[in-house]
């Protein structure tokens, strides 16, 4: 395709997603296909010949988009919120015609210093240490697995270019709680320290967040019993109930035994735009490593997860490479973000925020935060006010925890009764919320955010979860 | 940015994405920046209040732009191709339009169907095993490391759910050579294996292919000692010289003693799609996992690497998590990507394949890698054909590794003389060709393969080289 076919199929193409981002309000919340559904739909080959550009456009419309859940829709109250804004879209198209190489800085010194711009802007943003460095990953779950994997080497003084992991004596252990995300237990697998060397601590029965003083106890054993203490994840912001460790007192405790402190703020990252929400934070100054996601709340179209470091030069030392092949005069001058992550090609990802941020102007993307806080804290005073109905954990972010507690229910009815309600919210395409279970208890989580939630959508949620939960109780 | 505002930017974007893709051409390749000259553009920090979209553009074509090697330039011969065709930057956008969240199937239908439909079309179009499965990750670095956390954990039985690697007994060691990709290295440093832990095996000393009796014998060699061989990473298409480790021999000696064994086949993959070069990956049915980036020389817009598994339960076994959250009622009858890698959140990468094969058609994909394969060997001849030059390595793919060779110079001399006229013609912006160490002598790699390359591209480079080499030479 050359440059005149991609113009004119290109302006076919945003003409076609301005209309379809426009109509998303008509659309079902919950894709309505089954499994098998969008595959049957397509051929079994790829095409010898090319297609005409309204043929591909056509199956766009006909195939594809009725098998996306909707989540940039208005009643979108699923998971956590996954804005893909409008700005960063174009930024992200900016990025694809550049068809830039990011490999070394030399391969595309923009594509490394428009990084090194952004990520600096969000760090003041977001009042994290002035001397901290940041760098894109594509996920928390990536951005958790460096964190663990530089935590790792630094607690083996750099055991890799020895005998590895593997050559260790003394068995490291890595703590969090059961309430950290999936990912957390995925990296400690992934990084070799063993399910049986993760401590989940426990947990304040009232907010889940981490007790600071088992986590102590936790510690003290291990050491007693001749481990090594490597790590902590700290979460701020969980993702059954945005639940918030104490930073302040378990960072200190964890420097005190050499640990590494990784504070897992994937959702709660944005809020942080808000000084009034800094709190969330406080004692950052001796962690080693934060991640959050503008890809979440803010709105930054995936993947785009934001992974700051209080010292680089830990990363580097375990990432870096440096073959023939890649090297350049200027090498000692420049920031290589190869050797921060795990790919060495890396995605023109900064201009997404870059357009984002210039587009829509910081002032505007602070107000639909507030908005969004203002709206949970609503909904969690009208669920508390009606008769049978439950928050079940403290609204600390725009996430509320509920439950509809129909009298004479055992908990198994209660589990049956919770699941048919959301699920006949979730496949009436009226609206999505996620199950969860929390103490064992199947519960559902309402999360605001999507980036047309105004608070009428909140209220039109609120009638459609009392009603569904009314016609489940009636049978 | 609403959908209306989007509308009006989006075509000045592809207008100028566009314009800018024809003017390529007669920009320099390598950028003419210094560092920190592109940071120095920019403000200190993030707007406040939106800003004007003509004024993003503006600063994308007066500082991002400029900043950016130009990999889509007809006589960009460095590196490897990185071809962002303008197919699958379409497929890009309409992804990011569609703003899907790829998390679960549930999440986003199409985003896992498509993708399994596309990778079924390229494992037919490459003629892997009916019986293999694919999956896209971000590079090849992060599907290196996949397979080989999957052959750790394969080799001790799963130890993630016990003590993990480090509660191992028996040394795992892992076999490549020192041709492999330094992603490889990467990869088994953050496994935990440790360097002492992999071998180099002795190469050939004219193809650079891995020898199989050397690594037969350095088998051996460990398990006698009593360590345990996990893993054989196979490297079909070298980053040096494009070499191809003979898969044929490795294969079936690796089975024997229970290895993972891993193709990495990064470049070399595109080649596939013709039949005549299938020998590549001769025995590729002895394996355990293939990987290749279409993001290379295939054409496809970056990120987009192909993981190819004979059994993906090895993969799921080790990566999956299954949180309450993200259950739904037809778990059991979907792929669940998410269990294939180490992120949770996934981008809708498959719409960029599936825009690029059918708006550009595989027949003409395979012309032109043909035609680049065909440009390579006339490449060759003629450097062979002229005194004073040499071709150092078989010429098996689309890149060639030359050398001038002056009589009268010394090792030191040598290696001056080569670097001195690789970078006249790098810093003149006419053309890039990578300088790369082998054998421990600097030589210059011909990396061919850009999609606007022709004939008379690679015939002008020709003529670069020779007055930069003479020019050089005179002094």
């Amino acid at each position: 395709m050359g440059p005149e076919e991609f113009r004119a199929a290109g302006h076919e193409l945003i003409d076609w997603i301005a209309d379809y981002r426009a109509r998303i309000p008509q659309l079902p919340v919950q894709a309505q296909v089954k499994p098998g559904e969008v595959a049957g739909k397509l051929p079994d080959q790829a095409p010898e010949q090319a297609e005409p550009f309204g043929q591909v456009l056509a199956d766009l419309e006909r195939v594809v988009a009725p098998g996306v859940t909707q989540v940039q829709h208005p009643r979108y109250f699923g998971w956590f919120p996954a804005n893909a804004s409008l700005a960063s879209v174009l930024g992200d198209l900016a990025a694809g015609g550049l068809g830039a190489l990011g490999i070394t800085w030399q391969s595309a010194p923009a594509l490394t210093e428009v990084e090194e711009v952004v990520v600096e802007w969000l760090r003041e943003l977001t009042a994290l240490p002035a001397t901290w460095k940041g760098v894109i990953q594509d996920t928390a779950s990536t951005a958790c697995l460096v964190a663990l994997l530089a935590a790792r080497e630094r607690a083996t003084d750099y055991s890799e270019v020895r005998g590895g992991l593997q050559a260790e004596d003394t068995p490291l252990t890595v703590y969090t709680t059961e309430h950290a995300h999936s990912s957390v237990l995925k990296a400690v697998a992934l990084a070799g320290f063993g399910r049986d060397n993760l401590r989940l601590i426990e947990v304040n029965p009232v907010t889940y967040a981490m007790r600071p003083e088992a986590l102590a106890a936790a510690i003290e054993a291990d050491v007693a019993a001749g481990r090594k203490p490597a790590a902590v994840v700290v979460n701020v912001g969980t993702t059954g109930t945005t639940a918030v460790d104490p930073l302040a007192e378990i960072g200190p405790l964890a420097r005190r035994y050499g640990m590494w402190v990784h504070v897992d703020a994937a959702m709660a990252g944005s809020a942080l735009l808000l000084p009034e929400m800094r709190w969330l934070i406080d004692g950052v100054e001796d962690a080693d490593s934060l991640n959050w996601n503008p890809h979440k709340w803010l709105g930054t179209l995936g993947d785009c997860s934001l992974l700051y470091v209080a010292d680089p030069a830990h990363l580097i030392r375990v990432m870096s490479t440096n073959p023939s092949y890649l090297r350049s005069a200027v090498d000692g001058e420049v920031t290589q973000y190869k050797d921060w992550g795990i790919p060495l090609g890396r995605r023109f990802r900064a201009l997404k925020l870059w357009f984002q941020l210039r587009l829509d102007g910081v002032e505007a993307i602070r107000a639909r935060l507030r908005r969004d806080l203002d709206n949970a804290r609503w909904l969690a005073g009208q669920v508390e006010a009606a008769p049978g109905w439950r928050v079940l954990a403290p609204v600390v972010l725009q996430t509320v925890v509920l439950r509809h507690e129909p009298a004479g229910l055992d908990a198994d009815g209660l589990n049956a009764h919770t699941l048919a309600w959301a699920d006949a919210v979730n496949t009436s395409g009226a609206a999505l919320v996620t199950p969860t279970l929390l103490d064992g208890v199947w519960s559902v989580r309402v999360s605001i955010g999507a980036e047309n939630t105004e608070r009428s959508d909140v209220e039109h949620l609120w009638r459609l979860l009392q009603h569904a939960a009314e016609a489940a109780e009636a049978g």
